[in-house]
Parts: structure tokens; sequence; C-alpha cells
């Protein structure tokens, strides 16, 4: 125990490389499956090729943008005395981490893929367990490399800033080794942005472009070999809903933790871990989270074709969590003082471990209403599914009312945790809950990925011409993919608005305000922007989707028209043709929204500097954040559900559905006007609506680390920062904060 | 002059009397005009019959609300000392005479349609002449009502309150009479958020119905006689668009000119009108736009044929409007001394002149951009129409794009006007703007409104078999009407952000609170839920359209069914069942969405009440209303724009439109996707989208009317209030908003 606390610091970065051990071990035993027949082989080589491309024209895009924001990081850390150019470095491997994260995760379904298919030959367990075997190595893969990353930077920065100088914990060399930090979750969050947008464009324009021709107009089925644009779709799976995904939960994951170590330097903590309890615990449960993700994930099996999948992964899923909280119990009073206090609000290390409860008890409550509103035979989807029956138009208003009603009872839990959880301890407590429900992200993940893996395998299945009872078993693992998607949803954008909050809250205190008035104008005018934004992103993202669909339906249009012979398999059509369309388009459309993202608060923090007498552009940054906040999680809500429950309305009829006492299959009039709204919902649900919380989050952290250059404190210029006024600035706020919620006897 | 002078209080309603006695001898004229042959006359009676019964209905139910408000509001009324048992008066005057405006608006409409038919078969110059007329009776009614009604209620109150106790004018006494007055603007407001929601549900169900049965499944046209909704599509014009929107109108120009002149009361001013003259300016103002929109009217008219209808609109609308901010320099001159002060905030007569030029251009740069989003043949449109030929869901997808496109450059210019306004002459700057941008209401009902008339004369042309030259006059009318359509409710949303913003100020005095800080827990979380509430909303309303809808397609098709013939004209459809489905639910779904724009302030205001140690209920109902009014704004535009693209997205079909090179017309694969769209839209543009500015001042109303109720002065009791504290308000304000923006040397 006491060699332990001695070095507790150096042990959490192991926690992170056990992840990445097991990763490897795991990834090789996917590696060694076999991958089928010659045909299969071919196929997941297009694939994988197309994925691949796909990433390095990427990679290309963005290496452009790290290195010219790497120079302005480095120019702009040497500005004022809370940062350093070291800001850059530590962006850069943010960045690079990211992108290797997404990489992980494609690279391992690009080979899970077609091994689930061969296994599926061989019964449903063996399906599940190659598919999610892929999905985990994705996870450990993800949760290890933040962990690792996270873990080592800290201790680096740590050593450079504070111990080496002897320092205060709390003092402003803390606060640099954090702004420090927080380069590294600049990095991950910005590629995560362009990873979701760029992935989320490329997998819908292909997954519509598609449908709309094949399903619709030419009536061959789902994946059909003849079908030219469907390589393209297949490797969207992998771009978007796995590389894309992977990258977006990364930068989550160390968004919520960072923001958790930024409130937590302000507290000053009397421990045994040199005071620095509280900017630890974050990142330790994340580590044990990656443990409990392991043995968690050691539950999911079947024993037969009989077998219940979704039970399977609740029970691995609910095992983890489960195991987290309890250990969180210990550790919280291993680690923190009894008594702690942060801005004016004390609360007891017993208060803490209950911030984690709310945050956990919020996630599973988001997972289970976005369940109830995405799910087969419940209300929502069965509306749709009537509504179906009299047009595509009826389909479509259908499932945007749903959408819309999705936003309610999550939003009353939300408000409802954000001030409990405030309740048990202060700001510390909203930001802890968040990382208490991300610290299972291994797991999530694992769930997360392997739907499109066994998507994947489907369509696989489906082009190679197997048996009818592969394709039933990949379908089957497809269809819980489905729902696990909406719910992976659900919990992102519940953990996005508690990490805004709390960086909402880290930025309030590093640019030294005490308040955020909607009362005064130029707050209120920065509101409406600021929910303008997600809008706009919106449109954006989808209007690409539109744009990039429509060209691939003229190009598989082009196709049929012009090479005789596809339909009866008598040519093969030009996969490439379709795979460079959704490549060139969704590099291309990712730039202008992710821009977006990037830029307006550092326009509105630095343009309004000075404008105002007594509105500071802090507090209207801050105006601006609530604004993006408030009205990306209502908006990310909305198309994540409507999406959703318009892809199982559709689903619902595969299986034949009940409509006005008549049977109604797929090919009925309503089936397709169902279609038309799963299209819609397309990018609704896995380009814009995903977007938003990695939207919310980028745009906090960006001002979060322009917040010392905006300080109020730091008198309108960039020189002679007044090193005393910043470590009072929790003291400042300490007055003002005094009432801001029930004291803490609750 | 000096008699002007002496009487001013006594000659603003006279100003509003005058706008009667033209609107009425207007009726009269059109009463006279031939209705026509018949069979003409026959169908009118069945639309008018059908709209009455509607009415009927509606006020029936809305009576039993009317009662039951009206009792609480005497009860509440006698608790604090700010307001009195006389506010439930005022209110059900209020209540009556929005429903009054609903009335004469929808009596005028359902005579001047067949007579438009009429004279249409004379001309278009006739046929405009008619219709318009029309559109004049109800803006005048209107308008008239309203400076009649709020001018002598005023005149009384202020001499129960005020002038009889020798009170001061800058009092509590005063406030009381401004609050009583207020119960004036609840009725009308609250009337107006049940007829617009309860009429869009009617005219939408009917008109979905009608279309997806008929145009679609049938392959009949629009307004066919063999199509049993067609009377209640016919009535569904009569009872939404006119009747809903003339209550809408009314109810935002009271809530306008009222919370200007509760935030005019705060300013002490040494003026020749007893001190009053910031109180009297906003009606005044209003008054003497009934004159200018009298003058406007008569410049509206073409010659022949060829004439341009939207030209001679666009003249009367800006001689009227141009005339009304000549006219407001000379009064503001005349009214106010040269210096004046509002919480702090300093400003001469000649700013407050241009908060309301800021106010007119604002209100002009929305109709601009509305009309870009919305118009045929501009890229947004034709986007839309692009996106159509890759079929249904391509054509939402274009369509939501564009929507939330569209919220992008009005939000920015809404801000701009809020900070410039702001900056101009403080809060009574932002009221000001708004209530010059509201000024000419007479005149932008009168040409809303005659696009309606216009779509019902074309519609008894088609069902009698007249000439098709009498359609296409009459659809010439409509096409405009359509645009004039958009561009109003663009200048609708803008005019409720200010006049919101101004109630939320006037609320934030009366509540006795000096910040609305979003840093506070509470507050936030009120933000998300306020956000939260015009999804549900408009959620509801759009459910509610669908479902009724569904109801109206399977009766028709039942009628098709089951009563042979009917195609081929040898029997006639049972239009009373169809209008019997359209008014049952209409009435049953509106009452749920408004229900909630009333109660959620309440719940909150008294709910949270001391529950927090230093976050007051008033300040979280603040958080509430910027969360309702942001989100509000922005869903408002969106659904608005999206479904008045959607709309002439379809309409560009008509008259054939080309995509790749090919031209495409009506009965076209691509024009069926762009019926879809308008169809979505519908329930868009006609029921949510146009309600969201009625929910947002509804809110802010309620909140007003109970703020003496959570006042913070008032110590969480209802007793003995400490009045000295009361009056204080806007000094201890003073104080915190004393850089609240940069001062008025700009």
């Amino acid at each position: 125990m006491e060699f332990l606390q001695a070095n507790l610091i150096y042990l959490i970065p192991v926690l992170g490389l056990i992840g990445i051990v097991v990763m490897i071990v795991k990834s090789a035993w996917v590696t060694k499956q076999d991958a089928g027949d010659d045909n299969m082989r071919s196929l997941a080589g297009h694939i994988a090729e197309g994925a691949m491309a796909f990433l390095k024209a990427e990679w290309k895009v963005l290496s452009y943008f790290v290195v010219i924001a790497a120079i302005l990081l480095a120019w702009s850390g040497t500005l004022v005395e809370t940062s350093s150019w070291v800001i850059a470095v530590s962006f850069v491997i943010g960045a690079v981490t990211s992108a290797f994260a997404g990489y992980i995760g494609m690279n391992i379904a690009t080979k899970a893929n077609v091994r689930t298919t061969q296994a599926a030959r061989g019964g449903l367990a063996k399906a599940l367990k190659v598919s999610f075997t892929g999905g985990t190595v994705m996870g450990l893969g993800v949760a290890g490399l933040a962990v690792l990353g996270m873990g080592v930077l800290f201790i680096v920065f740590y050593q450079i800033y504070v111990v080496s100088t002897g320092a205060s914990v709390n003092g402003i060399e803390m606060e640099k080794a954090l702004e420090v930090l927080a380069g590294f979750s600049l990095g991950a969050e910005s590629i995560a942005l362009f990873a979701r947008v760029g992935g989320g464009i490329y997998t819908k324009a292909a997954d519509v472009g598609a449908d709309l021709v094949g399903k619709v107009e030419a009536g061959i089925p789902e994946d059909d070999v003849r079908n030219p644009a469907t390589i393209a779709d297949n490797v969207g799976d992998n771009v978007g809903d796995v590389a894309g995904m992977g990258a977006d939960l990364f930068g989550s994951y160390v968004a919520t933790i960072l923001a958790t170590m930024v409130l937590g330097r302000e507290i000053v903590s009397v421990d045994n871990f040199n005071g620095i309890a509280p900017i630890l615990l974050p990142i330790l449960i994340a580590g044990l989270g990656v443990i409990f993700s392991i043995i968690g994930a050691t539950l999911v099996k079947v024993n037969d074709d009989q077998g219940n999948v979704q039970q399977a992964l609740n029970l691995g899923n609910w095992s983890s969590i489960l195991l987290t909280a309890l250990a969180s119990y210990f550790v919280v009073g291993w680690l923190l003082p009894d008594n702690l206090e942060l801005r004016g609000v004390s609360f007891t290390s017993l208060d803490v471990f209950f911030a984690i409860v709310v945050g956990l008890i919020v996630g599973a409550l988001m997972s289970i209403i976005t369940e109830y509103y995405t799910a087969m035979g419940k209300r929502p989807v069965s509306s749709i599914v009537k509504q179906s029956s009299t047009g595509h138009a009826t389909n479509i208003i259908g499932g945007i009312s749903i959408g819309m009603e999705s936003t309610a009872i999550p939003t009353i839990i939300l408000a409802a945790g954000i001030i409990t959880s405030y309740g048990f301890a202060g700001l510390y407590g909203v930001a802890i809950a968040a990382a208490g429900m991300m610290a299972t992200t291994a797991m999530q993940l694992a769930i997360d990925a392997f739907g499109p893996i066994a998507d994947n395998a489907g369509g696989i299945a489906e082009m190679s011409g197997l048996p009818k009872e592969v394709r039933a078993r990949t379908d089957k693992l497809d269809a819980v993919g489905n729902t696990t998607a909406a719910t992976g949803k659900g919990f992102a954008i519940a953990s996005a608005a508690l990490t805004a909050l709390a960086l909402f809250a880290a930025f309030v205190g590093i640019a030294g305000i005490d308040s955020i008035d909607l009362y005064k104008a130029p707050v209120l005018g920065a509101l409406f922007i600021g929910a303008m934004i997600p809008f706009i992103f919106s449109s954006l993202a989808i209007a690409a989707v539109g744009r990039a669909a429509m060209a691939m339906v003229e190009e598989v249009r082009r196709q049929f028209r012009e090479i005789p012979g596809i339909m009866e398999h008598k040519a093969k059509p030009e996969y490439d043709k379709c795979v460079a369309i959704s490549t060139k388009a969704s590099i291309r459309e990712m730039i202008f929204p992710g821009a977006i993202a990037l830029i307006v608060p550092i326009l509105v923090g630095f343009g309004f500097k000075g404008v105002f007498e007594s509105t500071s552009s802090a507090e209207i940054l801050g105006g601006l954040l609530a604004g993006v906040t408030v009205s990306g999680v209502l908006l990310g809500m909305f198309q994540n559900n409507a999406g959703g429950a318009w892809d199982n309305a559709k689903k619902s009829f595969e299986a034949g559905v009940e409509i006005n006492g008549k049977t109604e299959y797929k090919g009925s009039d309503a089936h397709k006007a169902s279609v038309t709204g799963d299209t819609v919902g397309d990018p609704f649900k896995d380009t814009s609506g995903p977007s938003m919380n990695i939207l919310i989050k980028l745009m906090s952290i960006v001002s979060l680390i322009i917040a010392p250059h905006i300080s109020v404190n730091n008198g309108g210029s960039h020189a002679g920062i007044d090193v005393k006024k910043q470590t009072e600035v929790p003291a400042q706020i300490a007055q003002a904060e005094d009432g801001l919620l029930y004291t803490n006897t609750y």
C-alpha cells in the first residue's frame, strides 16, 4: 500500500499499458483467424484498400492543419506566463495519437470483418467472438492510448513545471502544466472533429448513394455485388463508424479527464499524494476502467445460434460499470482527504463518490431513454411505422416529431444531473460525474465497434454469395449493433454536456471572470450566435452528404447505363470510381465546418477584447459557449434519435409489421416510405448528429486554451501578467460563488 | 400644438378609431361586390359555415380557459401591492378583443374569397383590388383594435391608479397601472397561441390529407370538387392563415407596445406630457402607423393582367414604412426631452429615433434574407429542386439543410440589432426598435392576409369550373402571397426576439434581480430546459398535424371506396365529415402545447422559490426564458424557411424547371419528390414555425405577470412588500448595469 501510495503517479500509465498489451494479444488472435476463400479475401482487400486510401488522404490534409496550428500554438504559448511553447508538442502528440487510435480501429475492423463472415459459417457464437474481439481491440486501443498518453505527459509536465521548480501544486506552475496538457486534448479533439465529419460524410454519401439507385431504382438488394457503390458503402462503415468513432471517443475521453484535472488543481487537498490527489483521481478511475473493461469483455459470449446477443453485451457492460463504481468508492476514500473545497463550495470525499454515481445514473438513464426512442416495437418507432402507410411525407413528419420529442426527458435528466452533481461536489462534482460516466469507454467502444464489423461481415457474405444462414447470423449481430450505436450516442451527448460544463467552469476560472450575465446585451447576443452554430454546422454536414450522395447516384446510374452486363453479372462495376467520389467529397467538405469550430471562439475571444466597457470578451465568449452547448446537445439528441428511429422503422418492415390490421412487408409502399425516412436519417445519425458532441467540446477546449490570453486579469495586454492576481483567481471567484448553490449539507 | 400637447393621451385611441371606421367602410365595399353565380355562392357558403363552426368550437373551449385564468388572476392580483384584481378584467378584454380580431379577419376573408373569384373574371386589377381590400380590412381591424384597446385601457388605469392618487408617474402606482394593463396583453397573447396552433393544425391536417390522397393517389388536381377534403382545406386557409394570423399579430403588436411602456415607466422624463412621454411614445407611433398604413394601402394597385403585383405591394409597404420613420423623427423630438436615462444608461431623444431606425433596418433585412431563402429561382430553392431529381430523401435532406443554413445570417443580424439598439438607447432602445418594426402592422397584415384570400378564390374558381384564365389570375396573386407569407414570418420572428428581450428586461426590473448568471448551475439547468421547450412544442404541433392528416387520409380513402360515383362527378362527397375531423383534432390537440407555455413559467417561478440559497427563482426563470427565446427563434426560422423553400421548390415544377439539362414538369418523379418536401414543410411553416414567436412572447408575458409575486424584494412571502425597495429597483440595477455596454458617446 505504501509503495502504491508513493508511486501512484507512475502506476497510472501502466494501467493504460496493460490495456495496450491485451489489445495486441487480442489483435493477434483476430489476425490468426481464417479469412475465408479467395473471393472473400479479395472483397475484403478492396474494402481495406479503400479505407486506407481514405485515411491517407485525410491525414495528408490534416497534417497541414496540425503543422500550422502547432506553430501558432508554440508562438502564443510564449506570450503568457501560464503557458509555454511546449503546448505545441503536446498538441502534436495528441493529434498523432488520435489519428493512430482511429487507425488501430480501422486496421482491426478491416481484418475482423471478413473473419467474422467466415466465422459466421460456423455459427453465431463464433461470429460474435470474432466481431466482438475486433471491437475490444479498438476499445482497448483508444482507452489504453488515452490513459498512457495523458499519464505520461502529466508526469513529464508535472516534473518540469512543478517538481523541478518546487512550486505549489495549486499555483500558477501547476496551472501551466495543465494548460500545456490541454494541448494534447486540443490535438485529439480537433482530429476527432475532422475524422467524424469526414468519415461521416464518406459513409453516408456512399450509403445513401448505393441505396437510392440500388435498392430503390434497380431493385437489387443491399450489398449486392452488382452495385458499383457497394464497396464504397462498406469502406464507409470502416472510415466513419469505426475510425471516426474511435477518434471521437478518444477525444471525448481525454477532454473529460482533462477538465476534471484542471478543476482539481484549484482544490487545496491535504492528502498523501503531495496534494495532487484530486488531479490524479479522474485518470486513475479511467485506468481502472480499462482493467474492468477487459474483465467485462470476457463475459460477452453466447452458446449457440439461439443466444441473446444483447443480453451478453449488457452483462459485460454492466459488470464493468458496477466494478468501476465499486472500485471508485474505495479509490475515492483512499485518495481524497475527508473534506475538500472548490471555489467556496465544500464537500466530502463521499460526496465525490456520490457525484460519480450521479454520472453513472445519468449515463444509464440516457441509454435507456435513447433505446426506448429508437428500438423496434416501442411506441416511437411504431408510430413512424404506422405513419409510413400514408406515404413518404407522413413518415418524415413522424420521424422529425419523434426526434424533437426525444429531447424532452433526456434534457430534464441532464439538467437534474448537472444540479445534483454540483450539489454534491460543486464543479468538481460535475466534472467527475462525466469522468465516471466515461470510465468504461473501452467497453462502450467495444460494444459500439462490433456493430459496423458485423455490418461489414454481412456485406461480404452477401457479395460473396454465401449461404443465407451466414447473412442471417451477421444480421442478428448488426441489428443489436444498431441499438448499441444509438444508445452509445445518447451516452456520448450526455457526457459531452457534462464535460462541456466542466470545461466551461475551467475556462471561467482561467479567464478570471466571475459571472456570465445574460442580462448584458453582448452576452445575450453571443448566446444567439452560439446557439446558431450547431445549426449551420449541421446544415453544412447534411448538405455535404446530400451533394456527395447525388454525385454518387449519378455515377451509379452512369455505370448501369454505360457498362452493359452489370445486371447480368457479366461485367464488373468500377468500384474504385465510387470510392474516389466519396473520398474526395468527404475530405473537401470536412474543412469548412471544422474550421468554424476552431476559429469562432478565437475570433470572439480576441475580437471583442476591450470593445465593451464592462463586458469582457471572456464573458461574451462564455455566452457563446453556453449557446453552442445548449443548442448542440438538443440538436444532437434530435438528430441521433430521429435517425435511429427511422432506421428501425424501416427494419421493422423486414420482419413484417401490422398496420391497421394488414401485415406489410418489404417492397410495399409503406416500406418504400420507410426507406425514405431511413435515408434522411442517415446523415442525421451518422454525420451531423454525432459531430455535435465533438463540436461542443472542441469549442470549449479552444476557449480554455485561449483563456490565459483573454483573461481579464491580463489587463487587455499580453505582457506583464500579474502572477499574484492569477493565483488569486479561485479566491476572487469564491466570493461570487459563495451561495452558488445550496450548501453541502445536502 | 398646445391642444395636442394637453390632450395627446386622448388623441391616441382616436387614431385606432379612425382605423376602425376606415375598416368598416372598406368592409362594406367588399360586401357590396358581386359574389358570382349560385354554385360559387353555395361553395363559399360551405367554406364560411365550416370556418364559423370551427371558431365557435374553439371559442367554447377557450371560454373555459378564460374564466378559470381570470379567476386565478383576480385572486393573485389581490396578493401584491403592485397588482390588483382589475388585471382579470383587463385579461378578459384582451382575450375577447383578440378573438374578435380573428373573427373580423375570418368574416371578411370568407366574403372576399368568392368576390375575388368573381372579380378575377374581369381581370387581375379587379381581383387584386377585392382581395387586397379584404386584407386591409383585417389589417386595420387588428391594428385599430389594438391601439384603441391599449389606448383606452391605459387612460382608465392611469386615471385610477396615478392621477386620482396623485402618485409619481415613475413610482409603484404607475407600475401597478402597467401591470394591470399587462393582463390585456396576456389575454391577447394566450388566445393568439391557441388560435395559431389550433388553426395551424386545422389547415395543415386538411391540406396534407387532401393532397396525399387527391394529388398523389387519385391524381386529381388541387381543389378538385371530387376531393372530400377540399372544403376542409379551404376552410383551413381561413381559420389558420387568416383568423390564426390575425390573433397572432394582434398579440404581438400589443406585447411589443406593452414591453416598451413598462420600460418607459422607469425613465424619469422632464417633458410636457406630465412625464409620461416615454410611455406614450410606442402607442403613439403605433397609432400613426395605422394612419400611414391606410395611406400606403391606396397605392397598392395594378393596371392590367400584366401588372406586377409584388411591386405594387412593395410600393404600398415601403411608403407606409418610410412615412412612419419620418413621422417618428418629429414625434420623438416633440415628445421626449433631450436627455434620458434608463438603468444607468443615458441617451438622447435622437438616439431613440436611431433605435427605431435600427428596428426598421433589422426588419427589412430579415425580410430580404427570408425572401432569398424561400423565393423561386434563387440558389436555396434551386438546390432543393435539383436534389428532387434524386428522389424524396434527397429533397428532404436538401430542405432541412437549407432551413438550418437560413438561421445563420438572420441570427447575426438579430444579435447585431440587439447590441446596436441597446447601444443607442439602452433597453428602451431595444423595445422601441421592436415597436418601430411593428408600427405598420396594419399594412403588413393586409399584405399577408390577401394571400390566403386569393388562394381561396382560386379554390372556388377550380371547384366551380370557371374558365382557366380566372384561375391563372388568382394563382398569380397566390404565388405573390406565398412570398409575402414567408417574409411576414421572418419579420414576426425578428420582432418577437426583440420584444421578448424587452419583456425579459421588464421582468428583470420587476423581479428585482440584477443579473442572470449562467455560471450558476440552476440557471444553466434552466437554460437547457427552456431551450428544450420549443422542441417539444414543435414536436407536439407537428405530430398533431401528422395524426390528424392520417385520419383525414383514411376518411378520404374511405369515401372514395364506399361512395361510388365520386370520381365520375355522379355522387357528392361528404365534405362535412372532413370538416368535422379537422375541427375536432385541432381543438383537442391545441390544448397541451398551449398549456405548456402557460404553466411552465409559473411552475419554475413558484416551484424554485427559496429552494436555492442564492439563486432566486426569478433568476432561474430568467435562464429558462433565455433558453426558450434563443431556441424558439432558431427553430422558428428553421421551420418557416425550410417550409417556404420546399413549397416554392414544388411550385418551380409547375412552370417547368431544368435539371441537368432536362426540363422537368409536373407529374415527373422529381416533381413527386418535391410534393413530399412541400407536405413535410406544411406543418413546419404553418403550424409549429409561426407558433414559435407567440410561444416566446407568451412565456415572457406570463413571467412578467408573476414577477411581482416572485420578486426577490418580496422576501419569499406574498405579504408585506417593501414598497420602498420596489421603487428603488432601477437604482439598484443601475449600479450593476453601469458599464453594461459601451457608453452612449457612440
